[in-house]
């Protein structure tokens, strides 16, 4: 029994105990989310070193990193080490999105050393195996297809990406309404290609009950992806993103219904005023399924800063209600990141998060600010440093410029506001003069 | 006569037909904007070497960078690196903050170098030369307060932060409505300090009328500084902070009304929900006056990304309103920025500042977002590199990891999304089978 089928039959997992534990919560109240579908747990029992992970309503926001090999950087080393910076940085999970080399070794050796749940994307491995054997993406069958999800589910991967919303419907609204940028998705891509070359409906949308069985099995997550997510803000909220949103509800609900837990692959690339409406409009036609955006970038100029501008989309989406930002790192839309990428990428989408999860009143979160603030106000610089969301860097930029054995910083010396104030404060307080 | 004097009287000046060409605007509509102080044009007359700047209602959202030495970092030398740096990073404005050092020849040398508008905190000087001379900031005299200001202002300072809110009434609500961070701005904390130990009123507001006859005398255009800014989100729109706006509001009206151009500065430390509602309130109790923000910061626990931070709660402020963005570096709350850093905030901060701009549906914002769709769809890496924010630095991640000459990237190599769509879309066309 999967954690959904035993939610709505009111059992409490441990599972359920540990998420309910992490998030300051009740254990009834993931329960009943769980159950209603607006809570999933990335959790495969095949994945044994890893902790259950909640995502959806009521939690804190999650964050997700991308890592992998790709045909032009193929060595495992240093996706290890990514891995290893991502868990550091503070990720609640990652994706291996490997592309290049040997693909099932290098999904086994990340998911033995992963502490945290991991993601793939099933169908690229399927691609690259047909590529392989036969020279087309094209030619894979639906066998294959589904070879390489149970394949990834055995290894123990917690949720699988699977881009369910691509069918003939959501084809012919692209056709019908130009994009600048078309399909931005890589799974989307390949999937548009195949159907197609083979004039065939996608085998992930007609066999649907074919990859809830295989879910189940393993009681992985789907994340519904979104092969129609918009790649330039000019081309968002289009008929082509809203169909295929549209689909990806009506199969959230049957995931769900089967006892499958599912969550919603968001966009991509949408302007500021665009983001609210996109958040709420996933909650409305995917009854509340948890929405794992990627970013939303609100710019499309900013290449080498895209971490800093998916925060802005990020933060914004969070507040409004999504539930999981992956992250985007500074060398997306230029290349495979960097070490120090992963980490940028990590921290940016931490900070975005956990802005969004003070807008949504999460337990506990504001109060991280509040203590920061009161050693901010007693110039207690070690426990800034402590409570700071990256100690090392903060203890690093508060070092570079600091003159001796001082209480204050080297921004504004003896004139600093805090130690004016402190010493006013006395004199307004009521025994005081002022 | 001033700009607004001569907007009032219909006459339409050079500075303001300047405006206008950059803004892509018409000059008719830059005059209104300025004769109902919705626009002020950055311009002091002995700043021969700048060119004017216009902020405010319907223009591109700018961005300032603080530069400055400090008690712990007192050289010029450095100082004007970063300003070259700033201006390069596509800087709108900088603010002299120095407050280390010889202030006077610091501020004529920045002067001469700046083709941006400059601004400087002239209350800075005055308690420092107070400090120097008698050993506390609190023995500076209301005379040395306008000398110091009329000695920025003939050297050609554009702009002035004065902080005129802070007067008995907004000391009386911070007394009564405890906050945990106190006053974090310098200018405000020294004033207050100077209030409680002389008992008198701030002469910036007791004698505002001496204040905009120098301002008029220069056109200079007054920043009204908000000594009450929260710096802790826990102390975000409390009763100190609305006091002082309601102030700064009335004194914007009676700075126009005399002639004088006048812009409100903002918050600070917001969290997310409540950054539009900030702006709002600025615009209502302000008359439309322009609106420049520090910030504002939706969490207080990122110290060494405070940049990225910034720029999340600067896209939502100038995306609801606000004209003007602050920069804020990464080494905020830890020190003086170093010259990376100095770049770093900049660029942050024209991302949220253009991201904010397409949400405005300012003329020709989203064109640029388009054009670079069009050069990443058709994978044309130089163009893209071009129409970066930041090009060197977008040319040498993409650069990073590439393998030869290659038209895609090292992120998907051959299984480029765009590269399989291009394909596809041309089977997708009416000619085409799809």
């Amino acid at each position: 029994m999967t954690q959904i089928i035993k939610a709505k039959k009111g059992i409490i997992t441990d599972e359920m105990k540990l998420v309910a534990a992490e998030e300051k919560l009740s254990a009834d109240a993931i329960c009943q989310g769980v159950a209603e579908g607006k809570i999933v747990i990335l959790y495969n029992l095949l994945h044994s070193n890893s902790k259950p992970v909640g995502v959806g309503q009521g939690l804190r926001t999650k964050v997700n990193a991308n890592i992998g090999t790709s045909a032009h950087c193929s060595g495992i080393a240093e996706e290890l080490k990514k891995l290893k910076v991502s868990i550091e940085a503070g990720a609640d999970a990652v994706m291996d999105l490997s592309t290049g080399g040997d693909l099932n070794s290098i999904r086994k050796k990340i998911m033995q050393e992963s502490t945290v749940p991991v993601g793939t994307v099933p169908i690229y491995q399927a691609a690259i195996e047909a590529e392989r054997s036969s020279g087309s993406t094209g030619d894979m069958t639906e066998d294959l297809i589904f070879e390489a999800i149970e394949k990834h589910l055995k290894d123990g991967v917690d949720f699988i990406t699977v881009h369910c919303g691509i069918n003939f419907e959501t084809i012919g609204k692209l056709k019908k309404n130009p994009r600048i940028m078309d399909v931005v998705s890589r799974g989307g891509a390949l999937l548009i290609d195949w159907i197609i070359k083979n004039k065939k409906e996608n085998p992930l949308y007609e066999n649907y009950d074919r990859l809830l069985v295989l879910a189940k099995k393993y009681d992985a997550v789907l994340s519904l992806g979104d092969g129609m997510r918009p790649g330039a803000i000019a081309d968002a909220t289009d008929p082509a993103q809203i169909q295929e949103l549209i689909v990806l509800g009506q199969l959230a609900k049957r995931a769900n219904e089967k006892g499958v837990q599912a969550m919603i692959e968001g966009p991509g690339h949408v302007p500021l005023k665009e983001i609210e409406a996109n958040i709420k409009l996933e909650k409305e036609l995917c009854h509340g399924a948890p929405f794992y955006v990627l970013g939303p970038l609100p710019t499309d100029v900013a290449p080498g800063y895209d971490h800093i501008t998916s925060a802005i989309g990020g933060a914004i989406a969070g507040g409004a209600g999504a539930d999981f930002l992956c992250y985007v790192t500074p060398s997306e839309h230029l290349g495979l990141p960097s070490l120090d990428d992963v980490s940028q990428g990590v921290i940016a989408s931490r900070i975005a998060a956990h802005a969004a999860d003070i807008a949504k009143g999460i337990p506990g979160a504001a109060e991280w600010d509040r203590k920061m603030s009161l050693a901010r106000k007693k110039l207690d610089w070690e426990r800034q440093i402590k409570l700071s969301i990256d100690p090392k860097r903060a203890r690093k930029l508060h070092e570079a410029n600091k003159k001796g054995d001082t209480d204050v910083c080297s921004m504004c010396g003896e004139y600093c506001s805090m130690k004016v104030m402190n010493r006013v404060m006395e004199e307004l307080s009521p025994e005081g003069r002022g």
